[in-house]
């Protein structure tokens, strides 16, 4: 059967293979890039549905515009307000099957085959495949603790003119980190000036435990002229509310949101309207704010239990920052102590000692780092934490 | 900006502006492409979603695999087996976000730029335009009122050699016609002779009217020696059930449906499973044959009436073969009396006289017939139908 050439760029994720040893009884994950379920507001989505059942079956049940269904582009318009993006009508904004849609459907009207794109290095491994799917040359940028390195960044866009910039700014999956407000101004600067598309991927910006993160790209544009003309921003209630729903969204500019618009009607004609309904119904009910406290409570407990057991139990053999927010941290082997150094090696280990990660080389398009990793502190909770951390140490031993 | 090639093959359809005018007060539609909503059994569906936050919180609300939530798998699976098709195991098809992403996957997954690929002339429009995002160069079939003409298809095959030959053999979208026993046969025969894959797009196949159609391809495969292996098969609840859920489904030989799940993986990662699950609840919980008796029912009277009227109002002027299920009647202005014979042109003066629907030209992909035009039923009731096609004699004048 002849197939596709685009799909030779692309293989299933060697993730997938360490995914089939977590069903081993007692094992403890810290591999997964998924909210914890039990933090899930069933009783607030029940209420919701029943809702958008009872006040508009229709809409719920029936075919619904591509651009997305009216009172959750509303929602959405006035969640992003709220989180200081100024002006952001609905008709700004067309709702995804999830934000993995948004990345794919800018796949599709960005690239062509051998079209450069510059994404941080390590960035979020379905994207790098997504992108390179539709025949995308990726260059990798590197970050620091601050997100990524804007001085660099500018030489690569000097350097390969790429069709677009992809930024996870804050609390990146899988570095964790913040992007800076110097950085992120700077970021704005070189979109206007190199005329280069900027992607800001934003599902865990509202993840914040202590004092929330500098204002996002899209809120930002506002201070740099010019900028909002090459900025696109993806939004998800994946991580805030459930992943279930799919339910993301795109900000761009029209021109592009447009051709996005079109390709979303030959891709899956819209999102769910039974999930989208619900959403509304859901934001509508002012169910929202309670929901993130108590999430960002959790997930900042549990962050600083796996910070302190890191640090207590693996000592100068691992470094890391510990988050300000997000699901992760993203740590490297130092070899101190002439103890092992290969992130790879070390999730086998730690497999056989009962507990799993994810090694960082596969979230690198070029130059992995193959002494990181990527551990998730979302789903755990603290006890397991402590005792899955004590199983890394014996790992390590 | 600099936008990918393949935007330039496609340009947002004909149709979306003609929907634009169909907000006109009083109008009649019948351009719709979609199930009357006063027919979704809403109550069921509520009951559905219930049960499913009730006994499944986590499965509804979390990540999910992407082949689709298993249960789903299980009861679409038996769904397809009670329709005939024999053996069918849950593994042997995957959940896609409706039956339109499933076609997006296919397309990706074996369309390069310049593949041949061979449709019905006419064809559902979104096929279109989704096989030529991909770059495909699409060749027409001609069908009569048994579906498409299996020996031009084979001259066709011989030509062209194409990547698949893509199909809508029950109650098609536009042309409502049934494929006969005979040629189904045929066309399976032809899938093995010439190795070529066949895809058969199948949303409207359980809107049958009277006696149940012809076996499906993939459940008359069994009787023909090794045509399993060259056909794919693309479901949906769409029509039947709801198209806001976006529940659709596709079976393929193992190594294309592997492709097909690395790419929706990267896609949109799953279908939501807030609506799989409902989905699944609601199969399982029995409600379905119900739902299809009724929905035949009132759309088989809606069908009757309708080639009725236009008999009778519009004579020898208009030519059709009535619909033995499905959603539309597909007719021919004959020009007889001196008559209007354009389908564009009956489109306007129709406006002018308050009713609406689709001309035939935009559903060919080459070679269009100007004086079809595409007739729903499905969403006017009774009287309104009369009514509607009162006015377009009126506008034929």
């Amino acid at each position: 059967m002849p197939l596709a050439q685009r799909l030779d760029q692309v293989e299933t994720s060697a993730i997938r293979e360490l995914f089939k040893l977590l069903g081993k009884p007692g094992i403890i994950s810290f591999a997964g890039g998924f909210p914890d379920s039990a933090m899930f507001d069933v009783a607030g989505i029940r209420q919701a549905v029943n809702a958008a059942l009872e006040q508009e079956p229709g809409g719920a049940l029936q075919y619904g515009a591509t651009e997305g269904y009216q009172p959750l582009r509303e929602q959405l318009a006035a969640f992003m307000r709220a989180k200081g993006v100024r002006d952001l009508a609905p008709e700004q904004l067309i709702v995804t099957t999830g934000s993995q849609q948004a990345l794919d459907l800018l796949g599709k009207c960005l690239v062509d085959p051998g079209s450069k794109a510059i994404v941080e290095g390590p960035t979020f491994l379905a994207t790098i495949q997504c992108f390179r799917l539709y025949g995308a040359d990726l260059v990798s940028a590197p970050i620091d603790g601050d997100g990524v390195r804007v001085d660099e960044l500018e030489r690569l866009i000097r350097e390969h003119r790429p069709r677009f910039v992809y930024l996870i700014p804050t609390f990146g999956n899988p570095s964790g980190a913040m992007l800076s407000l110097e950085r992120r101004r700077r970021v704005l600067e070189l979109a206007v000036q190199y005329q280069t598309l900027v992607i800001e991927d934003d599902p865990y910006g509202d993840l914040y435990f202590d004092a929330p993160p500098p204002p996002s790209l899209l809120a930002l544009s506002a201070e740099v002229p010019g900028s909002r003309d090459w900025l696109v921003h993806c939004g998800s209630l994946s991580k805030v509310l459930s992943p279930g729903l799919r339910v993301g969204w795109l900000v761009a500019p029209p021109e592009l949101l447009a051709k996005a618009t079109m390709c979303k009607q030959f891709s899956d004609a819209h999102t769910s309207t039974f999930a989208q309904a619900t959403a509304a119904q859901y934001l509508a009910g002012g169910h929202m704010p309670a929901t993130l406290a108590r999430v960002r409570e959790v997930y900042g407990r549990r962050a600083g239990v796996m910070g302190e057991a890191l640090r207590r139990e693996l000592g100068p053999a691992i470094d890391f920052v510990p988050p300000r927010g997000g699901l992760f941290v993203w740590a490297r082997l130092t070899g101190a102590g002439g103890k092992l150094a290969d992130g790879n090696a070390f999730a086998r280990k730690a497999i056989e000692q009962g507990v799993a990660f994810v090694p960082g080389v596969p979230f690198y398009c070029a130059n992995p780092d193959p002494s990181t990793l990527r551990l998730s502190f979302a789903t755990a909770d603290e006890d397991r934490i402590r005792e899955g951390i004590a199983r890394l140490a014996r790992a390590l031993d």
